[in-house]
């Protein structure tokens, strides 16, 4: 199914590539920018995989801001992991030997994603430590394939995604790095200087999408700085205009100073952005399993990684509203996606093969989440001339009744519970709802776990 | 309930304490041996952690056994791997040097452990490679204080288990080394010389019975040689009779080539053993939940752990047929319980939580398994004069019935299922047998997820 | 000595400087440039300290072009070294972890070098690996501050230089970096884009010669591109117009392809440049003590050092014919200059303090060696009206005389023997030379080894 | 001529054979042990190579008691220099990795030790670390073919010696071992057990010398405890009656506590023996290259190092009295002899070859030194009915004349110059001395350095 909507998706792909070949030429400033409309696939994706990867990795410990915690904010509980298990000397470069990714294996990462029922991966090209994951012009020595793992990250998970996968390709990239000499130069300079952004990281932007042609640029790491000093909409309007994913491509909203929520691409707003109601603009929640690190944690609790029915259940609020779920997990240094995440990835992929219809594709309904019941959320699909109107359900009631407050249906209409074959009965309510009754099953037969999803046609309003 | 099911035991504990005052001592030959009753608190623990940790948790490649494979074996998966990761002059005990445990909480683990359900734990105190996890007299410079992680590991968890839990200690231990020299040097002796025995193996578990007082002497490693050249008569006889364990301690059956199995305490039989029928003397089913190793591996794949529906089903199964399962885990280097293990773990023990009375302190019922419904197994406990017996079903029928053959009732009788509140109604069937009538549950108010089980009063058989 | 022809240079100086404030300034053009006079103190000196380490002083193997021999021209030793002892992915920047500079102590080094004589000294700030040993801005984490020593290696030892003897402080510099990916994009590019100049090499140039202020700019690694590409003209015209250094700097000739021996300040013309006669600009013998390595050697055979009469001899040819010697040691990767080095340096330090006047200062005379005597060579003085012409000696005479051919000296003239508190006797030979009478000497009664010099006062030509 | 005088040894040795096939047997006791005569090549011998190397050539700072430095006494420099460098969990085993003798050649070593004309070597196959430098059966893990070098050291290094050379192969071995837990228990148990002795000291003692037939052992580590804790007489009985090199082997005299400088083979007396008068017994003077360790230490500074004069200075004074002297040098962790070393060694082997005559297979003379000259030392040795007496002077008299009170000589005598093809004139002094006159040298021309030797023939007394 997810398939399906692909084929879908590229057919709208392919009208819109022959529009844009006519179609004007962006300007670089945000009214111009923010004009082009989005490209399709990415409303229709839903759900995309975020990996931050990097030398934060070999530590493993606190989060991927490692090292502005050990050497930045001199945070305690680093400084002390440091004392306690490094030589006084010990640098942050000094880790990047230790980046071994031996077991890293691009098409299991791949087979991992599309299990998910992720239509699209987000990674880190360079975090804000400024290590590259590939062999970088401007990062010599300090990128994945001249130290530590000798290998081209980015290059070969682009391989894997594109050869073994029908997802989409996307790079994070942070504008800004913390330590870099140059660019604390063009920080005491107040951003009257630019040196750093025209020798690293614009040249790096440019490349990366030059050779890697990522369908998203997951832009960060630029709330000091006025857009201004980083050139962003130069970028942008290049990568609408000229780059070679100009039809393709999507980018979110973190280009600087003030930026962020207000111009770009789709908008990420803040970490974890959920803003549990509809928006207006095309928005993603981009959150973690491990609920407190981006970058693989040694010592994660096992309490602190979300279970795979709170994985649902924000997708599934996440989606209602209008927004992707951009779920993050940090593999290992050693190149390996851990046992638990893989688990909680596998069965949201399997609740998903169950539930795509309501996802992929899907727009907010009228509704975003039920009036009398808590905890259910709508969204709707057109397909030919008949809409479909679906209600999630994060909670099975108990009593054997769904009441839902919002949909309005006489008796002509048909509720099925997906997964289930059969038609399900519901009676219209009193005042405009409709109480569904819910059919019985035994321990796992029920068509899913975690969640719901009753397709409801004839809906009114 | 667990914590009750322990006071009993101690009681019987005290009694049998008392008993062996002024009881008969041990000889050294297996009749004597085999005729010591087993110490009550084992056959009503049922489930313990085994824990297997080392220096092969640094390369955490293939399995505990990778010296062996790599310089043994020469597996070419293992050779491989060092080809590809370590210079050509690398050696086993290169490794010790990176085994760091810099995360190792005793009391964390001590915390899962008994989340678990588990009564007792056994770790390995030294393995096959010879490493002792504790600083052993008789390994200069080849154990856990000396090189490496610099700390005595059995010490701390021991110190753990006993301050923060009511669960039992004990150690595996390895009778052999698979490259110690003088064990090779008594081997190519056709056993006639005991040089190893002498200096190395027998020195050491004296050692940490009379430094750590372990419950459980878990003996491998044993099956090259006759127990005449392990000694393992005379340290038995002085195990039961005079060491400061001599009423707590149980030990298994691997003491010699051809005395598993045979004899000993309990027996092991072979790893995962799992007869699926009623044994004569107590046994023990040591499995795994990496399905392929006992020490943890880096590139374990998800669906190499059993799932916890497997881990019910096996516990369910061992216990009904008189055994204990001893549960693997395999912590890392560093000293963690990866997630995926404690997920697993705490699972398990809230499945205990809602059936422990049928399983702490449960005998074999008449009938291990049903006679029509499969997977069907059956323990029973006498509580004062009642006997309960209990069916643990592990798969909910879909048809709303529970068909059991082999209880036999009539309408006096009473079932209950654990963890709900009311009485369940049940026919007696024609031949003998009972229907149940299964209760209904909305998804998510099940008692227990894995197995649900029927406590019967009133079983005339 | 030494310390007073230093104030004579210095006074020198002083003039030199009043001149040049006045002066013109340079075009970036080698006519001009090549116009400029050498700063008198670098004659004067004779002798400096060559100082290569880096990254490639951590594998100590080969030469300071390990990571070429390796990765580039794929030498087979060096390939076979790496397959020996390091695992496949190793990589060349993998070694910069373990550049510790533990026992580097800059003022130790300083008391060597001043032990020496020598007047000057030169260490790589940047070899052709790229590493720089100050904490570039251009540079970032392949720098000595960044990762491995944790420290401004080069600030250290020019603050000692500084503050604990009178020597002058020079760096060497490579243009160009072997694997730089700018530097071959623009060598790919046949020289038209110079990214790699602008971004890195010439900013970097800049940034030591204004943070510390070297006297000596020692230019390498030019010879792949022409001098217009590096920048050259431009580079030096600012160091002799407007640097911070722009009175007392010299710098070399390897500042492009065909400009080396041509253009520039002093001469080098090649590595062990030695040309055995008068030569009509300043040049520079930069030679090695290892024979083989500018970079410390792990395995140098002792044969592979020069012997000190080997070392004084080259010094005496070399300031006979107007050149000065820049004797190369390398430093170990943990920061010592090894015992074998320093006996060398004391040793010429003990000739040179006997044999001081022959050298510092002096300049070439009519003859560079004798027309009779092999291995004598003439160096002479003027110190106010008097000249004095020195023959050196390098092999003192079996038979009890020395007959010199190159002097003309009648009875008036005066021979002394330095070090040695009386005249000398002397006769005029037949065809305008001298016979010198040998003082006899009991063995440890001479004044030095190695080499002896005759002043000559009274010399007519 | 180094190679004469093993002929002549050999033969002495053959008739000793000869002789102790028939002869007695030693008791373990040491005046029988006292009884047996040192095998003649020992005292022909003179020189040695002592080699300290070991895993604390890793650390190669403060000396090869850096562990006990440590973890001992916690001597400041060394723990300040641990702190510096390591992480605070870093164990003394964990150096072992880095032990790697990546470029130990023993022909190499073989080849600068022949050359220093040394007779013997005498490597540390263990010391007081417990790191045997070959595959000990009872040091598992603990040796260099389990741990760091994968190597038999000392198997390389005899069979180099012994194929390469015409030297003897002698091996130290250290009773003790400053952290062996079974020796810190026979310590506290006051010696009253011998556990350590039993399983570890005396079995690796034994196995050394079966498996590699060593001609010297030279204990030490002894000095805690009584020889009768170590067994130590019934070894050396062992060793003399029924080892394979019951006919060759000497051992020194550290054996137990008070036995030192009493009993044994030759007398050791302390380090650095060097008592400056005739000794009844045949005595060694162990020393150092480095004046301040045994071990290689990386920060040694060149003034610590003794000069060649003083090293051939060490050696006539021992010579003349008696003493054999055994060199130390200290190899590199990566198994390298450093320059400074080898220079030294082959210069002491450039002496000899001009000098030997007067060293090896000499005995002390009449007087040890002069009666009027200072720094004179003698020698004799008896070539058929010739004696020949030598006098070694330190010293080059500067005024032409060496007048020694020592030797009685009329005009019938003769005197030569070791290396000096014609006969010395002399003249019998009044008080019955002689007087020299010394030929005269040109610089270079001389026949040696630091020490010459005349050789009189027809001394009366």
């Amino acid at each position: 199914m997810a398939r399906k909507m692909v084929y879908h998706v590229l057919l709208a792909f392919l009208l819109l590539t022959i529009i844009s070949v006519v179609s004007v030429r962006y300007e670089p400033n945000w009214d111009s920018l923010d004009s082009r409309p989005l490209p399709a696939w990415y409303d229709a994706a839903k759900i995309g995989i975020f990996i931050h990867w990097g030398v934060f990795s070999v530590p493993s410990v606190e989060s991927e801001w490692f090292w502005w915690d050990w050497e930045g904010a001199k945070t305690k509980t680093v400084v002390d992991f440091m004392k306690a298990n490094y030589p006084p000397d010990f640098t942050y470069a000094d880790f990047a030997k230790n980046f071994k990714a031996e077991f890293f294996n691009a098409s299991e990462w791949a087979d991992i994603f599309q299990a998910s029922g992720a239509q699209y991966i987000v990674l880190t090209s360079k975090h804000h430590e400024g290590f590259t994951n590939w062999p970088s012009r401007y990062s010599f020595n300090w990128n994945s394939q001249d130290v530590g793992p000798a290998r081209d990250l980015v290059g070969e998970l682009a391989a894997a995604i594109r050869n073994n996968t029908d997802m989409f390709f996307g790079l994070y990239h942070s504008l800004f790095e913390w330590f870099h000499p140059l660019y604390l130069q063009d920080k005491a300079n107040k951003w009257q200087t630019q040196k750093f952004v025209e020798s690293k990281t614009m040249p790096e932007l440019y490349e990366i999408v030059n050779r890697y042609k990522p369908d998203v640029i997951w832009s960060d790491g630029d709330w000091e700085a006025p857009d201004t000093y980083w050139n962003s909409t130069n970028f942008i309007a290049w990568l609408y205009n000229d780059s070679p994913v100009k039809d393709s491509v999507v980018t979110n909203d973190r280009w600087g100073q003030g930026i962020m929520c207000k111009h770009g691409g789709f908008l990420t707003c803040s970490d974890r952005y959920n803003p549990g109601k509809l928006q207006k603009r095309k928005w993603e929640n981009a959150m973690t399993i491990d609920k407190q690190s981006w970058g693989y944690r040694r010592n994660t609790k096992l309490s602190e990684f979300l279970t795979t029915d709170e994985l649902v259940g924000t997708l599934v609020e996440t989606v209602s509203c209008g927004g992707n779920m951009l779920v993050n997990v940090g593999p290992t240094s050693d190149g390996k996606i851990i046992p638990v995440f893989e688990e909680r990835l596998r069965e949201l992929g399997q609740w998903l093969k169950v539930n795509s219809e309501a996802i992929y594709g899907s727009h907010p309904w009228t509704y975003q989440n039920d009036t009398v019941t808590p905890n259910v959320w709508y969204t709707k699909t057109k397909i030919s001339s008949t809409t479909a109107v679906y209600a999630i359900v994060l909670d099975w009631p108990t009593n054997g009744k769904l009441q839902l407050g919002a949909p309005k249906m006489d008796s002509s209409g048909v509720v099925y519970l997906l997964g289930y074959r059969q038609q399900v009965k519901f009676s219209p309510g009193g005042q405009g709802g409709i109480t569904i009754m819910l059919p019985e099953f035994a321990d796992g037969t029920m068509p899913c776990k975690h969640a719901w999803v009753f397709r409801m046609l004839g809906v009114k309003n």
